[in-house]
């Protein structure tokens, strides 16, 4: 079926309404009418093609919730008129070790993205949430509980999973002290996700603008990282450090702030490698890793917790004409804290 | 009193008979008359000044086993004639929380460390093991139970707790599929208690001439890092990985062999900072970390692991008169795979 979408043709053009394809729902598919879909770095980088190779023209958009308008003759967990949530992903092998565990993040034959991801069938590439509908497997649709607030929901689909999977599977727990590197779309999420856990949260930034917005969101204190005598007072201090950051930055800086034992964990990925001295991690034993999304089990799991805790996203909703100025302005920060489309406005 | 032993009288000096002072028994402390010394590469890195700031004139050594000669009227752990062990570590403040949870080598004040370190007491900085004898408070001596290869015992004390702590702090259990990356004085230690631990145990080396000393040592299999094919065939498929190399190396190579929620540990300082992309930590939630030697009671629990199970360290006992040659042999790798000083030498 034909249906509206915004598209970049190339990597130098800019988002453009296009009529793209969809499939009609097959037995295990749901056919969703989409609301609102959140707007995130990676939709800029895919459509600019500044990451792995980007298929054109482009269909951006994994932060998606709508209303199911069709479902297919198999499909139990959905009905027509719910409100639902796709996130990164829309298939996977099924088959590998993390597949069966629900991770289907790691699954070891690449799970398929929601755009610019390639069909298991073979029937082409993805096309993401920029558009009026969406046909997906019901294993990778989500239940949408907080139904108050959708344009605030719609993040948690990305930005919400990728903070909240790396706190839980850490282990993350009240009284712990948790830093939070970079106060943006994932930034955000992590500040109001960890104290929810009961965790002391620290905003750690660069920019003395964040300070009243992070205390807003439910930090309970400020790291200033241009300010030397700040950074040497956190030395040792840190339980936990969600870096959300995707630009260059000092890793090293941050290890100093761990406590023995203590763990970094990276979720932003910059263009050049971190410089990480061994001795950094061997003399209190710290950890730095990295975490990626999280399952469809524990999107899930997030989502209701979210509903349960009245977590959301904080968001500026646009008209989708008003998609490539979002662009510009999310590449200078001028953002609190997530772009979301509104996709009656296609 | 007046003890014999071998010191660097400055940063280019060769090490070379020298009489030092030790303190009178106090009344927790344990004198030793020194049987055997390990030789470990930081012992060469303090003597010729390549670290932190050497204090002269400079007795190394840490990996020190011998038979008690005399003790403090307070003593209750050890009497006369016990065998007996002291390892890097001689006195921590005690009060910390690493302290209290018996993780002395990650004190928050500094643990002191057997040779270059500061007594707590203002005394002046410690005097290690090439000597005939020593004076340490008996919270930091070992009990020997294994007495019949006491060469083979000395470098436990340090080669072999720096290599069983991370293997026991992050549950390296049968049938774990490890990785040992280099294979020196840590490395072949590693390999003995990973394969003692049932793990599936492989050596990860860039030199083929290391292959049949493996698998003679327990290796089950050996990764010749210089065989791209090998490399790529090696992907994604160890539990947990354990870098004992100093020299500068790629970080990226051995992270890309760890699977799913595999953890690198290294227990090598290089001189440069590792390459760390975020990517390859956070595809599939790998872990990078760092270890230090081991507290006492873990140290001693090794200890007495390794007797139970008949493991000692390969070693080439030497006359101390040869020190500076075992040191030159040493930096080019040409040691099987310790060498140990025989006290009765000196």
């Amino acid at each position: 079926m034909e249906v509206k979408a915004y598209a970049a043709q190339n990597e130098t053009a800019p988002l453009q309404p296009y009529i793209i394809n969809r499939r009609e729902p097959r037995e295990h598919d749901v056919q969703i009418d989409i609301l609102y879909c959140g707007i995130c770095h990676s939709d800029l980088h895919t459509a600019r093609g500044e990451w792995y190779g980007t298929m054109y023209p482009c269909v951006p958009g994994h932060e998606i919730v709508g209303r199911v308008v069709k479902v297919g003759s198999h499909v139990k967990k959905y009905a027509e008129g719910d409100i639902v949530g796709v996130g990164c992903m829309v298939d996977s092998c099924r088959e590998c070790a993390s597949c069966q565990e629900g991770l289907e993040q790691y699954c070891e034959n690449g799970f398929v993205g929601t755009y610019n991801g390639q069909e298991r069938d073979g029937s082409g590439y993805t096309l993401g949430g920029y558009s009026k509908q969406v046909v997906v497997d019901e294993a990778f649709v989500l239940k949408i509980r907080d139904t108050e607030n959708l344009a605030g929901v719609a993040p948690l689909l990305c930005a919400g999973i990728t903070t909240y999977s790396p706190l839980r599977h850490w282990g993350v727990k009240k009284g712990d002290k948790v830093g939070v590197v970079g106060l943006g779309g994932l930034g955000h999420m992590a500040v109001k996700l960890a104290a929810s856990f009961g965790a002391d949260v620290t905003m750690i930034s660069h920019s003395p603008s964040k300070k009243q917005d992070a205390e807003k969101l439910g930090a309970h204190h400020f790291l200033l990282t241009k300010d030397a005598n700040e950074v040497a007072a956190a030395s040792g201090s840190f339980d936990f450090i969600l870096d959300t950051v995707s630009a260059d930055h000092d890793y090293n800086m941050y290890l100093g702030m761990l406590k023995r034992d203590g763990k970094m964990v990276c979720v932003g990925i910059p263009s050049t490698p971190g410089q990480v001295p061994a001795f950094s991690l061997i003399m209190q034993r710290k950890t730095l890793a990295g975490s990626l999304i999280g399952g469809i089990a524990e999107t899930q799991e997030m989502l209701d917790y979210c509903a349960e805790h009245n977590i959301t996203s904080d968001v500026e909703v646009i008209d989708i004409k008003d998609i490539n100025e979002a662009y510009e302005r999310m590449l200078k920060g001028d953002v609190r804290y997530r772009f979301v489309i509104d996709m009656n406005t296609l």
